[in-house]
């Protein structure tokens, strides 16, 4: 439970109200089990007397909570972005993978057991009645990456996302590639779009036709981009490149060119997105469109512990950098047909 | 700190020993600032009372501290079971990564501003003032992997490393292998010589010869692992397979088949240890030894919520299993001298 530490002016509007220091403490924190007449009457007099509570940060929980769908490789960078800045300012991160009902219940109670400065929500929503008690608890939430912008209470941060999917696309057209498959995200997700989008600008402003048979969907995983690599590189008129919308689907695209006996980038020119370590262990090291995924959390944490008011409320997106490794060349003379 | 809720017992020894409750709560956590005339006499006071502090569990933190010195993918899969099993027992998981002094004194301040049920250590040693603080704070403490078995306070959770590097030797042995190198991890920790240990025991009994040009000292990392295995491929005769002390490092060994033109597993052979998730994407899916990381994580954070005195004591060390994948096949045509 939130505590409001400005007690001699709810004790004030208390008795002013006729009611105990928790029933207003209670209206304040907008609970539901105060009755109807009471919570009219305490309200007024909260106006009257002009009660602004003390900013919260007056006694901190100590710990930011972290929340995941799944903790994949990806996690990895934020756990290290958010700890950093945490640590930094004196708090700690609680880390939960809430995949499911059961387990964002069981995190609901852990919660409720003991105390949060606030949420990090990272590439996940919680169910509705959750943000708006966590709303309702004046818990701070921003959001990583959202799934959706639909919540207007959630500020995020995020990657440039359309301008990440341009600029791989064109680091692609500019090595001389024509041919050029992409792999999405999955479409569900807003990232994922913006990504397809830049990947579809690219190739018009060049000029490239876009041909169907090169854009498959995906779902940010392993499996189904080795299927669609796979697919793309037994068409008549294979790929001499592919933009993967993830750095693990990059991965599965290395292990289709592989089973097609397809050297990299002699033979494909592969290209990713995310630049988590994974990404540099690649054999070839994976050339990919870096998000800073630490800076996001450690910014997103940070603005959870700035002093109310001065934290984020809008979305902010940092910039994606392109990083060249060895995974993309011009395309070579064994793919021309 | 840590809160002794036996009251009526504290204020009984605290009035017959003439001091304030405070003072005695001092004692019983072992701090420094109490005079040691004043200590003498509580200490007697307790004795005489028979004073049996009421089990921390009454009132628990919520909040598990998992410490790293660095976060790794290595870390993934241990966030992933600490978690489960925490948010399972009502608890969350506070992740720090404290390398280096500075991050380690973040870590402590932290820690004190807020509170923790028990601290998890993994792969890593906190410097020995702050083991003992811990330990006269009573905060329960678990090794996740120790560095080393230097202090009889920390039970420990491990694989069967010893074990695991014997079997992974003895597959690359059943497959005709007789030129098999391998590339430790740090030297300084124990784990790496039990691997490195298993891997000579089963050269020795299949009465294959050691040779000490097939056995480099790595660190766990894959710069490290590239470098060696670049070295052992230039050989003369060189190794037709190699056993990787880590995941990360059989990468390392992949990126130095593919610089010089061999295949896997057609003319070289790798197996790995960890099974990290990464593992399953490397083209070709590498053959590894899979140490339940996951589940070592489990059984240490369950084991500090469990009921006081019913914990882990000593070590436990939970088997690895061979998990075949496709960079192991038996020694090639194109590979015999």
């Amino acid at each position: 439970m939130v505590e409001v530490n400005n007690r001699v002016t709810m004790a004030e509007v208390a008795a002013a109200a006729g009611v105990s220091i928790p029933t207003v403490s209670k209206v304040l924190n907008g609970r539901a089990d105060v009755a109807r007449e009471t919570r009219d009457r305490i309200e007024r007099m909260l106006a009257e007397f002009g009660y602004a509570p003390q900013p919260r940060k007056t006694r901190r929980a100590g710990v930011i909570d972290l929340v995941f769908t799944e903790l994949s490789e990806w996690a990895t960078e934020i756990v290290r972005g958010a700890e950093e800045a945490a640590l930094a300012l004196g708090s700690r991160i609680a880390v939960s993978a809430v995949r499911g009902d059961a387990a964002e219940r069981n995190w609901w109670t852990s919660l409720a057991s003991s105390r949060t400065d606030g949420v990090v929500l990272v590439l996940t929503e919680l169910a509705p009645e959750h943000r708006d008690r966590l709303a309702a608890l004046e818990i701070p939430m921003v959001a990583v990456e959202p799934v959706s912008d639909s919540d207007p209470r959630i500020p995020s941060v995020g990657a440039a996302n359309w301008a990440g999917g341009l600029r791989a696309t064109e680091h692609l057209l500019e090595l001389g590639h024509r041919r050029i498959g992409t792999i999405t995200g999955r479409p569900s997700v807003q990232c994922s779009q913006a990504r397809l989008d830049g990947y579809r600008t690219a190739l018009r402003r060049a000029g490239v036709p876009l041909d169907p048979a090169l854009i498959a969907v995906g779902d940010f995983h392993y499996e189904s981009a080795l299927a669609a690599a796979s697919t793309m590189l037994e068409l008549p008129e294979r790929p001499t490149a592919i933009f993967a919308a993830s750095d693990l689907q990059a991965m599965g695209v290395y292990e289709a060119a592989r089973q097609h006996h397809l050297r990299l980038p002699d033979d494909l020119s592969v290209i990713g997105f995310d630049d988590v370590p994974m990404a540099a262990y690649a054999p070839p090291p994976l050339t990919t469109m870096r998000q800073p995924l630490d800076e996001m959390a450690s910014l997103a944490v940070r603005s959870l512990l700035a002093p109310v008011g001065t934290g984020m409320s809008e979305r902010v997106e940092l910039a994606t950098s392109l990083v060249v490794r060895s995974s993309t060349a011009p395309p070579g003379e064994a793919t021309t047909p």
